[in-house]
């Protein structure tokens, strides 16, 4: 097993956050500055073109160790963030910025590029997940969850089709093309979200996925707005999904 | 206008609970017993063959008090609860037993008979409103939200359609036949719930009558189940929805 070397920590407003890397993959662990004893992970996927330090990143995990006291870990995808790209991964992200100015459909190559990204980021989550666990704060029996969207459903759903570690997800703002055959291995509850008025993502293409999940319980939120207008309530239900599934309750915000 | 009578008081764990009437129509308002001043108002639509005092009426009433100090006020529909049934009533209630004995689709009975009870209760509504406003723990100018499932949403969408006065409201379960015109002119932040695996309402038939909504904002949950499996989660969403648009903050239960 690789280990975790941690390598740097800050604590700021009550949140314990360590840059760690495993195997060379680099992350960023979020925990409760005042904790003691055990308490549930949860794994978060960053977007395409992002990193582990994104807004988003920070302030979903933010919610959770304040709302919940989970801890909570991101790490760069291959070719993200502090990681650097390949050849491959130079000529696919050109191609995305040629057809974005070119006014033609992003899908296929998201689509296409997302899934190549996957079969080089599950293998690292798998190794990631193993070296959290050794942790003492976080332990090999904990509850784990998995919260990604965009990108972090592309590596996110295989990931979690392959993990029987992950007893709960958040998914969503993604194609069912090469995704809907891992998601229909997937039986653990699922919070899926979709945009009505997504310009990239066909509606009937993120009901399709959504309707792939092979849960017993799975919940669809889809909002009105474009593909990048998500609105922010729906980070404070992915808490409160993960508080009912991997344990605890909810904090609200002072 | 049409003025309030209270005919019984009660309050029960911090809920002050008043039966009334408004010209001959039965209701029942809950509201914080320590309240000062006003606080917003959510009108709730019971189910079809419910009533006021239904476990999910009196339950959802205690979570929008307890969690918001709102008001919350609840009329028997026509020929429900308290209030005679017309021989149409009873003829309709027949051939919906009929057709489920029969093993014959209930849509077509339900939308219908559902639509015929919008037409005498929209008036009750705005009236009840009306009288409802005239007390100075509500006041004329507050914000006011609509929640209604099945029937409660067969009634409802005609209603918020017509009453400038609802700000916000919680819909869900029911087909777009009779209510999409009138969903077409609602343009207020809408919650809106289907059940996935709806063995009355078929799929397409919930996500046309979300899609036909006009407003800027609206939110669709669907969940796995059948169509009474609606999640109990749901009615938290729906506090915390109308905390947003009608002003407050969420207190977690004890």
């Amino acid at each position: 097993m690789h280990s975790l070397q941690f390598t740097a920590e800050t604590t700021v407003d009550g949140v314990l956050e360590r840059d760690f890397t495993v195997a060379g993959v680099p992350g960023v662990l979020w925990s409760p500055a005042s904790a003691t004893g055990r308490a549930p992970l949860v794994l978060m996927g960053h977007g395409g073109g992002t990193h582990k330090r994104w807004p988003a990143m920070t302030g979903r995990a933010r919610l959770l160790v304040h709302g919940c006291g989970f801890h909570v870990a991101v790490v760069d995808a291959p070719g993200h963030g502090d990681r650097p790209r390949t050849p491959h991964d130079e000529a696919e992200i050109a191609e995305l910025y040629r057809a974005r100015a070119a006014g033609e459909p992003e899908g296929p190559i998201v689509v296409r590029y997302n899934a190549h990204l996957a079969e080089r980021a599950v293998p690292e989550w798998h190794a990631t997940l193993d070296a959290l666990q050794a942790l003492p704060e976080i332990g090999a029996d904990g509850p784990v969850g998995f919260y990604g969207l965009n990108m972090g459903t592309a590596i996110g759903v295989p990931f979690v089709a392959a993990e029987p570690r992950i007893t709960a997800a958040v998914f969503g703002l993604h194609w069912p093309d090469a995704l809907a055959e891992a998601a229909r291995r997937i039986t653990v509850p699922v919070e899926f979200s979709l945009q009505w008025d997504d310009e990239h993502i066909p509606r009937a293409a993120g009901l399709a996925l959504f309707d792939a999940f092979a849960s017993r319980e799975k919940t669809l939120h889809a909002n009105t707005g474009k593909h990048k207008e998500l609105p922010r309530f729906e980070a404070d239900s992915a808490v409160r999904f993960f508080a009912r599934h991997l344990g605890g309750t909810v904090t609200p915000a002072a």
